[in-house]
């Protein structure tokens, strides 16, 4: 195996001592990366503003300006030199601090310390980059169940951890003893990944239960385990009832407890409706832990970054950092807010109606782009998909023995008419 | 470890039966990647067309157009369908199709059969997608003496393989007696990684040294060894001297022989001037694949980027597209290849002029963005480029005892003065 580089021994010391925890949890794969801090990188940044800078890998014109292709520079209304040229590894400096200012406004409890997020591909990279940190071959990840199947590919194909689950609902709640039992038992090191609101089950904890979580996580490190928390946030802020913690839970476990890592995962794939653009975040918090350290999982992060995929797109950055400067921010993500809730409030009351009872139940939602309804024994959930788009014109997504509704894509007016669809092909069947 | 998904038993069946070879030549956790085609991505694309879509994984608003942010709307030349909604884990199908036949175009003898690309997140993504498909922990990467410094993230500390150099010059020629050595006396998997036009130096092959390379990795794979070859061609359509092989080299292995595989990355980052767009390319091709073993590698390439960043920029492929179809992009390619070429011309005549001689040389170049001077004995490369910085105000880049100079970057006009500036702080030196 190459030897350990040298930046990699010298932040793994600064976690060592700082943070033995978190030193801990990393991988064996994660104890290699660092950032190239010494190399072609920030001999570059060195060169910045020289007379003459022979130093630059991209193509200048005789006018120092990006060379470019007229059609994309005429398509894109941002400066040539922040669409055209990379962005770095870590992402545009003032996008990674207006992100975190953003968090803090969004999740106001989050007072504590955080690494300022590092810029990845879209969130699933960050994920990617979380499994790349911290996952050894064999580590078990417990989730709850039902999950996005895409966990899978990134985790289990990718770095050959296992996916362990625990039931989502106990009763109509979130199973608080499910997750403990689960994190107690676990005889290696202890991660659990939490993504609310819930792909597919459009579920987030209330705010009780958000507490209770992180009670009992908190308890388990205090008997003496350390344990990551991996938080997808995907789908942060569409929260359609009184009762849910409006924030992440990354406000909860990054501060929690000195044995608690906690990683938030989050951008504006789908918060700021940019599913296209690819713009996603990873940031570390933990109770006590130094700016050396947290700078420390940013530079490694980084590293992954400038490993896998060199930088994320400068061109959507920019597009994303201006769109957060505008007086349009706020204005945009409340219309589509609100537009999301009269739907999410009209379909939950249509499928809460007596008649569907017989064949389905809505599982507890609140929150987020979807639901799921469970079908009734005998009825299975691939056929009744399959009857939907054949005799009904209709798309659905099966799971196991669930549907899964996006009511993120359905018009409000279509919505009734969808509800009944999906009863008539439940009938049909029985 | 979680059992083998179906779907790559089925896959890896298709390379057991037509292309032993491959199937040897995959990593274990290569052997694990399948598409996800029976998951939310293929149920999502079966509902394309339905009256009422609830299958959906992003937001429309009541008109079934995309949710966005209206700033970002207003910055993109390109209907929102395009810009904004996921592009799907292969990339979208008429960019795959549009740059293939560019790829042909490109290089004429490239008649043979390949995969259709598939879309990668930049090309270093393309690189990692290589490594994890087919590096196992301690496999040997073969290539030439000096190489960009980030394959080490890549490949060392992303996958745990070592990377083992030959030197790239055998006098003024391509070392190609170092290359056969290398491959035959590897006992474990053969893997060889080649890069031109070359980062750092900016050579490219002759069209005889690119014969004798094809030639010897054939007598090596005809005397029974399976071999991968891994061609970055970053910098590919930058060759300055008529006698450089002017395609690239998977013209040559991609129907060499039935042992070897010859993957291809590649794409518009430099090629089209595209740094901070974050579009890349793989391609798959080997003697007497069959389109099956073809298609199992795009899958499991797909796979790949499914879990690693579900997706590579809409946008920009989108923007890339509209770009490749317009009657000004051979036009915008061709302006910044002259302008590379004069600079290119009067760079390296200056610097082959005898005073510059006695302090260093310059290496064989001819092509690509940048050029190295190998500077003489007693010369620190990284004090010069301190003393360049801080005396002279220029910046280039010092790896080991080479300095490395962007002509990419530097204006015809202060050339000269850049070469006079850099023989000065030689001189200061000694």
């Amino acid at each position: 195996m190459p030897h350990t580089h040298p930046l990699a021994t010298k932040a793994n010391r600064v976690l060592e001592t700082n943070a033995p925890s978190v030193y801990a949890l990393l991988s064996g794969r994660g104890r290699e990366y660092y950032f190239p801090v010494t190399g072609i990188l920030s001999q570059g940044a060195d060169a910045d503003g020289t007379e003459i800078n022979g130093s630059i890998g991209i193509a200048l014109g005789d006018d120092l300006e990006p060379m470019r292709l007229s059609d994309i520079a005429k398509s894109i209304d941002l400066p040539p030199r922040q669409a055209f040229p990379y962005a770095g590894a870590y992402g545009i400096k003032t996008l990674r601090e207006e992100w975190q200012a953003s968090m803090k406004r969004k999740n106001p409890s989050m007072t504590f310390e955080t690494s300022l997020p590092v810029v990845t591909a879209g969130l699933t990279h960050g994920l990617s980059i979380v499994g790349a940190l911290f996952l050894e071959a064999g580590d078990h990840v417990h989730l709850p169940y039902p999950f996005w199947d895409n966990y899978a590919m990134t985790f289990e194909t990718g770095y050959g951890a296992e996916l362990e689950t625990f039931p989502l609902y106990e009763g109509e709640k979130f199973n608080v003893a499910g997750l403990k039992q689960a994190l107690k038992q676990e005889k290696g090191k202890k991660i659990l990944f939490l993504n609310f609101p819930n792909n597919p089950t459009g579920y987030a904890p209330r705010k009780n239960e958000a507490k209770e979580i992180a009670e009992a996580v908190c308890d388990i490190a205090a008997q003496g385990s350390d344990i990551l928390v991996i938080i997808d946030d995907a789908y942060f802020g569409f929260v359609f009832e009184d009762d849910v913690y409006p924030e992440s839970l990354f406000s909860l476990f990054g501060n929690l407890h000195e044995r608690v890592l906690a990683v938030k995962i989050d951008g504006c794939t789908k918060e700021d409706y940019a599913w296209g653009l690819r713009v996603g975040f990873i940031t570390f918090a933990g109770k006590g832990l130094t700016q050396a350290a947290l700078d420390v999982l940013g530079d490694k992060a980084a590293g992954v970054v400038r490993g896998t995929v060199s930088n994320a797109s400068n061109a959507s950055q920019h597009l994303l950092l201006k769109a957060m400067r505008s007086p349009n921010y706020q204005k945009d993500k409340r219309a589509g807010f609100d537009t999301m809730h009269v739907r999410y409030q009209k379909i939950t009351a249509i499928l809460r109606q007596p008649k569907f009872q017989t064949h389905m139940k809505l599982l507890p939602c609140n929150a987020g782009y979807f639901l799921c309804l469970e079908l009734r024994e005998g009825l299975d959930a691939e056929k009744i998909r399959q009857k939907l788009l054949k005799e009904y014109s209709t798309g659905v997504i099966a799971l196991d023995r669930f549907l899964r509704i996006a009511f993120s894509s359905v018009p409000e007016a279509p919505i009734e008419e969808l509800c009944e669809r999906v009863l008539k092909a439940c009938e049909d069947e029985m």
